[in-house]
């Protein structure tokens, strides 16, 4: 049994990533295939023809339709077959599953489960997108061999911080800070602020702080796929309003995971900052700095999970540090199993 | 449960692939080893010591006996152990099982089945070989990482090579021309005629045609393993006679399927033509087309292979075109089938 | 059910293969993370934190203890965690499991059982280890795709040497040789003298011999985990007194076998001699001609595992050569079987 929550606005794609080829991915384990119609909105079909069930991503496009590349069928924006060659009338079972998709924030976003609730209403709110003052990173991908479950915790949990990410935003002094922990609906938050500290190397560098800094991360998470670390790095002694925080280093660290498989999921991240707009070099630093960051995320999540595999336990002692991402854990798996006893599963069909 | 037809004659290896060496190829799922006596002749056995299963193939050959290359048992072509070093007496279980073999064709045929019924008769015929006027290309071979029925109805299937072969021998104007099939017992055959049409890429090439073409296709299938596509490419307008069809461009495009494990197959392809005889630039440009056009196939197979494994599914809408393959599946699940229930089941031993 | 031996003292690992650093490999298939204190002294602990499950090995050492990379818990040697960043108190079940080791020969040897049984006294002994006269080869390492049964019976095996190991050690003269089995507790040995015969290829090259030669060879098998093989190549025609025998070219081969899958093994071998002392081009030849042999030994045990695991069968035909291997296996399976009966089963914990 996974736990995927199947009702949801997943990130499938960043838009660049889709054009008029066919794209396909895999997603909370289904076949997936994206593409643009003539007019550039997005289309995802399950990537399975209703026939004998070859990719359609291996077909082509015609027109705002999808031919198949064994026989030719075509199957139009809404997965209906409107071609078969050689016979004059199409089998109405012959058709592909179709998704709902809206494209956002330079992504296109899929919505896996029941039609009938895909409100593009509920795609998460990105903060400080394309506002004065602003930039944002985007288009980032990684893939993470990760159960999401076990990257949803770790994106929960700034207690990693300091020994995970000792090269790049990882800080001794904070180790020892406790953390707050909050829920509200599928909202959790862990944070902290750390005082009168130095910064840490990455901070250090882009900010030009000479002394001490307070700093502050915020780690929420809207389940059941958006990670969101805000991060203030200011100058130490003043107030913590919100005007001295956007005068300090402010940051929106997004990260959207989409579930591939059981045990791999699809990252992508997006940033949003305060700071150094324009400034080319900085911005191939910070990218750098966090995908390398990450990367060490996923070298640890995918330990982990081959370890759970191979023990069958997925943990040993709990500690304090554990309660925002047990929390999250806890969250997802409700959801799941919430969605599991409704109506609204959606059948595994082409 | 597998599909598996034994008690038939499958090409084991081209006569080029075997010689006075040890040659290891899985058939049927059983690792066999061949290998040619001193005076030529084929054998094969089980690759498998009859002591401890060491792969006779990494053993050496010892005049017409395979030594093993762990102990150097001594096993003549029949199987039977004639030497054991160290002890005088050989065990009468120390066997290993020896499969009928005929060289015909320029290939070596294999029985897996009962070897009471190993009747060289029955090696399925190939027309025109060896005739005057009449070239052949042998010796091709592809691996297709899929089940051989999959393949079998591949080769019965007139309607994918428009969408599929679409840059070799595809052809649009064919699509839409019916086929018609027959069965007489273990042999199916899909045909039809696309009279007055433009000729494929690959037959203008060859051909030379500069206006309409007649061409008919026969896709033959011989249960278990033989298939025959009979392709003749005329000038529009001619009655169909065999005279005529001659002074056309005819071809026999033969493909054996020995499966190599439940989901894997060998394809060993052979072609009989009546047409540029000696002329090694349009040999090679044929043999290039053909291999391409099998890789495409292959590509596609094996894409159904993995759905159909992934799915549970091997097939979701039928429609009209699938005629002539379905009727190929269900004769060779029948014969299957039959033959699991007659006491011509081989036992499975060394 | 495996047939690991849980009770006894195995290599883990070459002395010079753990250092200051965390070094990883599995055995009988647990992970196990290795590591010198400053002291040098080394210390084994399985491998996996007792919080999250991550690899102890993917963290840092802290002085004597070791600090895991997610959240920075340190363990001291005994498996006691002794810090937990962010909370005082440290939770009792935070611990994980240490096992004994001892250096000697030049090896670290772990004891994977019961903790309470671990007596130093039971490493096994190597003979002529440090006696003038003698030389040591030692620090090799291969890992063999099998079961360490199937090697166990192999290095319990005389007669494969001429067929298998045809291009270094094998000796034609000697396979029609009989050879005696004896058992003593724990001790296995099959032996035999090949009197007034050729030498083998490598005797020839280092001993010089012009004629004949009388040798022996005395396969023991100290369960659950020492091979040695007594050689002995001398000038045919003296008197086999331990004098004599210490005349011609004496060896001692050494192979521990320490079991990391069910499947597969870590095979460390150690070769003590009484000639060419100081000659490196010798020591070059000796170490390459006995990779290479137990590189043949791989490849046929590796075929051989692949066989049983694909049949379900050990093996066909027994013969009288399979005395000595037979006896081994038979000792290994009463050894597990036995320890499995106790109270002395380890349980699987962090």
């Amino acid at each position: 049994m996974t736990t995927f929550i199947r009702n949801a606005w997943y990130v499938a794609a960043w838009s660049g990533e889709v054009a008029r080829t066919l794209f396909k991915r895999r997603i909370l384990d289904q076949p997936v295939v994206l593409y643009r119609k003539e007019d550039g909105t997005p289309v995802a079909l399950i990537d399975r023809c209703a026939h004998k069930l070859l990719p359609l991503s291996m077909g082509q496009l015609v027109g705002d339709n999808v031919q198949c590349g064994y026989h030719g069928l075509e199957f139009d924006c809404s997965g209906k077959c409107v071609r078969v060659p050689g016979q004059a009338m199409v089998p109405p079972k012959a058709a592909v599953r179709s998704f709902p998709v809206v494209e956002r924030y330079n992504a296109i976003w899929i919505w896996m489960g029941d039609a009938a609730l895909a409100d593009p209403q509920k795609i998460h709110r990105i903060l400080r997108y394309d506002e004065p003052g602003w930039s944002v990173i985007d288009g980032r991908y990684q893939r993470h061999l990760a159960d999401y479950l076990n990257i949803a915790e770790n994106l929960q949990d700034p207690a990693h911080t300091t020994f995970a990410h000792r090269s790049t935003i990882g800080n001794p002094a904070a180790s020892e800070v406790p953390v707050k922990v909050e829920q509200d609906g599928e909202h959790v938050v862990s944070w902290r602020w750390t005082n009168d500290a130095p910064p840490p190397p990455i901070d250090r560098k882009i900010g030009g702080f000479s002394g001490m800094t307070d700093r502050c991360q915020f780690y929420n998470y809207f389940a059941p796929c958006v990670a969101r670390v805000d991060v203030v790095t200011m100058e130490a002694g003043q107030e913590h309003t919100e005007e001295n925080m956007d005068r300090g280093l402010r940051a929106y660290s997004y990260k959207f995971l989409t579930p591939e498989t059981a045990t791999t999921t699809h990252f992508f991240w997006l940033h949003v900052r305060n700071f150094g707009a324009g400034d080319t070099a900085l911005e191939a630093a910070l990218i750098a700095g966090l995908d390398q960051t990450f990367d060490e995320d996923n070298a640890i999540c995918s330990a982990l999970q081959r370890e759970q595999e191979a023990t069958g336990v997925r943990q040993y002692a709990f500690l304090a540090i554990d309660a925002g991402p047990s929390r999250v854990r806890r969250l997802l798996e409700q959801m799941a199993a919430a969605e599991a006893g409704t109506d609204h599963q959606p059948k595994e069909t082409a």
